[in-house]
């Protein structure tokens, strides 16, 4: 094939990724050892990463990856591995992610760090500890990717505004955290790592406390591995419903660090945590989830939804610790995109469902796995809306876009307002075409909401909707046309469109 | 008050704006005289109108109107008339209009041209001819206000890049169509009132020929009052599907001219007509036309909804000829906005009612008296996602975005996508706080389907929604609290948002 894009580059890089990926299967392979499981599914999957990563990387790549084969190869990672991923549960044949559709929706939910899922029953009596095990791991390898993805790559391709990443407070440009992708991409790492291990520490030291009695070493693991890359799997049934208070309250503090620029972090390590006081997108991403979060409380409280309708929730009105806790943790879950639910919120009122479902479109900090628009665009949004009026007034008057003592230029306010456009209008589409799909599938026929909320939460990487979607619920009743679409949806959101819709052009291929 | 904004002038001139006005409260008491009903209401208005309007014309306004200015004076405009225009349905106290919200959300909804009604039972046992008249008379009266908004006043103040207007294909200049906004406004008017004329003429020729035996003098002009204007109120209640298909496809071809940039006809008489048909805004219009209707004709001659769900509308499926003018009438009626139906589309599958309802966010083109987004911010909307993608190739290439020989500036560029997102982010809130409010009405809770169209329908001046907002029903079971926040919707979405949320900013106000 001849074509201006030096695809063979782009293979090469996936192939070394794929070599790295097959040591994860070790993971599993123990767990499954250790459980006395089967072992094939893993032994399999490492196998085939191994071989095809190893065939891969025998195509001679350039030691550079330029620009074009760096969007090639964002695409082809968020589809060869996902792919690839499928094959635990395909060899396993457990349940209903045995069908080889569910098994991509699943796998790439997992990789994308959505947290929809199409697992009909959640529990070890279906699936093997090993197998559940592979689901949490591949959103915790997904957000290591998508960490680099939008702290290096994205940055320095320019797709839709992610360059504000870089420019964020004087000094904080990306390209000068470390002057390397390598290095960059060691840096975060480290600090996911780190944030992991004491996410795990501090969900086990409340068993040990007495504080969660079902907090075993498996369940401490299985939720650190999802907590981090704002990813929402469990493979608890009932979520984080299924621990106690004090276990919420501690998942809630480490949701809010994963939906945080982890820049942040790095430049706090450094010795200057003064950025991650005066950076206005985590100031603006605390007011967010603080102003929801204190609406929902008021909300289910008093028990009046917005509808004027009293719609007493059993156990929540008039329980305010009850309360709070849930409207936080459903609000923090939602705003930072994790998807994990501490209560079931279909049986909320559908005022406060329409609330949720707007935070969904908040999406957490730049520089975190965090999915949808993102607290940084919407800011910066509402600075250009300030200024437009203002310049409406005054014409003569220049006033730049300032964030944080920098100054966000008219190529990247341009950038996101195409995104924010773009991300509206395929939202919307695919609502209407999720919609219109469901009455294929007898029994499923979605209302209006439930659509809504079926194409937010996978184009926004949120997972779970409302409905026949929510969070005790699954994807799995959706025709295959649909689920294949969400896969979709799911792969093009955590791309952040753009990077995808690139490659689609003939611009991008011609020589 | 100390401000810098001089709305003494601004006041002075809609002081002559409603002496004007008084004028033509003449039309309806003739039409009163001679069917002898009640001049009362006629009388009451005239004397108000010229009363109110003399005394502001005495607070001695500066000749010339500055920037500030015009924004109060348009706001102002959209508010007074409106309110002033209440009177012959209070003084008349017909029917559910009686009622002064009601009569708020009629004069609003007329003025504006948007064509909701509040009216339970449009009949003349229930309202009398010269009022139902004055309805007529309100969009009409609307329409020539906001031709000349507009092509002459937003143009100039550089709202939500209607400068694009003037820049479209070469010399085609608003400040250079004529130098002073008199004569342009008096160059649209004749234009207008020609095409009234011909509309009124040709309606009512089809009676004289045999081919419209209920077109009378009195819906002959009550129906050219609200066509060119884009408006959609008809005294019959039943809409025009009470004429017969050679009528229907009459007000077809006077809806596609009154969705038209107005310019290009006053080029066209000038000598010019090639700048109609190369025109990229009016090749879009039709384009966008033609594929919607095209679609909800194969969908209702097949009978084979989106939804694969076969919904046989009797006398469409297998009828050609009606499937294609009913697909096309409504098209025509819902993408310029005008809002006439030409049978109730809630008998119509639920697939085709959301095609109807993306189409109510085309809008027809800038120039005209067609609300919503409008073809050219579209247009130019793509054109620039199309560049980001090039650029995001090529980050060195420099790609203007050209529309038929000229260039949009960044400027305009910034300003239409802020436009477009405010207009989409104000339709979902809306959407949300008319469902919401919905259960407050016993026997009233919208759908989602029904709450998104009523929200679309009153900001994009569209006119009638689906289900419960449908085009045979009304708007009267709403909440006060609803009506007034729809009349606001209709008000601010008539203004283009932004130049009612400019008068909102401090800075607009400081001296
Ligand atoms: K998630
Ligand atoms: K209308």
């Amino acid at each position: 094939i001849r074509t201006n894009v030096d695809y063979h580059t782009s293979l090469g890089v996936l192939g070394s990724v794929l070599v790295y990926l097959s040591a994860t299967t070790l993971l599993p392979l123990a767990t499954a050892v250790y459980y006395g499981e089967d072992v094939l599914p893993f032994v399999v999957t490492g196998v085939v990463m191994l071989g095809l990563g190893y065939a891969l990387t025998r195509l001679e790549p350039e030691p550079d990856l330029g620009h074009r084969e760096g969007f090639l190869l964002v695409g082809l990672t968020w589809l060869v591995v996902p792919l690839v991923g499928t094959l635990p549960y395909l060899v396993a044949g457990q349940g209903t992610v045995a069908h080889p559709v569910n098994a991509l929706f699943e796998s790439m939910s997992g990789f994308t760090t959505t947290g929809s899922t199409v697992l009909a029953d959640i529990s070890f009596e279906t699936h093997s500890r090993s197998v559940l095990l592979w689901r949490q791991l591949t959103q915790w390898l997904g957000g290591m990717g998508i960490l680099v993805l939008m702290v290096a790559i994205l940055p320095e391709l320019s797709v839709g505004g992610a360059q504000v990443i870089s420019e964020e407070s004087p000094g904080l440009s990306i390209e000068k955290l470390t002057p390397r992708i390598e290095d960059t991409a060691r840096a975060l790492w480290s600090i996911y790592v780190a944030f992991t291990l004491l996410a795990i520490g501090v969900y086990y030291a409340l068993q040990l406390v007495g504080l969660a009695d079902n907090m075993t070493v498996y369940n401490a693991v299985a939720h650190g591995l999802t907590t981090l890359p704002t990813g929402g799997f469990s493979p608890e049934g009932r979520s984080v419903e299924a621990f106690s208070a004090a276990v919420q309250w501690a998942v809630i503090l480490f949701m809010v660090v994963a939906g945080t620029n982890f820049a942040l972090f790095w430049y706090a390590l450094e010795g200057q945590p003064r950025h991650l006081v005066e950076n206005v997108e985590f100031r603006s991403y605390l007011l967010a989830m603080g102003a929801v979060g204190a609406l929902l409380a008021a909300m289910l409280y008093t028990g009046v939804g917005l509808a004027a309708v009293p719609t007493n929730v059993p156990g929540l009105t008039g329980d305010l610790e009850h309360s709070i806790r849930q409207a936080v943790f459903q609000t923090v879950a939602i705003v930072t995109t994790t998807g994990y639910a501490s209560m079931d919120f279909n049986t909320w009122d559908e005022s406060t469902q329409v609330v949720l479902l707007f935070a969904m479109f908040i999406g957490g900090s730049a520089g975190s796995a965090a999915g949808s628009v993102k607290v940084i665009r919407w800011y910066l949004v509402r600075k250009t809306i300030s200024r437009e009026l203002f310049t409406t007034v005054h014409p003569e008057a220049v006033r730049p876009i300032e964030h944080g003592g920098n100054v966000a230029d008219d190529d990247t306010i341009r950038s996101i307002f195409v995104f924010v456009l773009l991300f509206v209008v395929l939202f919307a589409l695919s609502t209407v075409l999720i919609y219109v799909d469901s009455f294929r599938v007898a029994g499923l026929e979605l209302n209006a909401l439930e659509a809504t909320s079926a194409a937010i939460a996978t184009l926004g990487n949120v997972g779970p909707g409302v409905g026949v979607v929510g969070p005790m619920n699954n994807f799995e009743p959706f025709s295959n046309a649909s689920k294949l679409y969400m896969t979709f949806l799911m792969w093009i959101g955590r791309l952040e469109i753009l990077s995808v819709l690139v490659i689609l052009t003939p611009a991008y291929w011609r020589r």
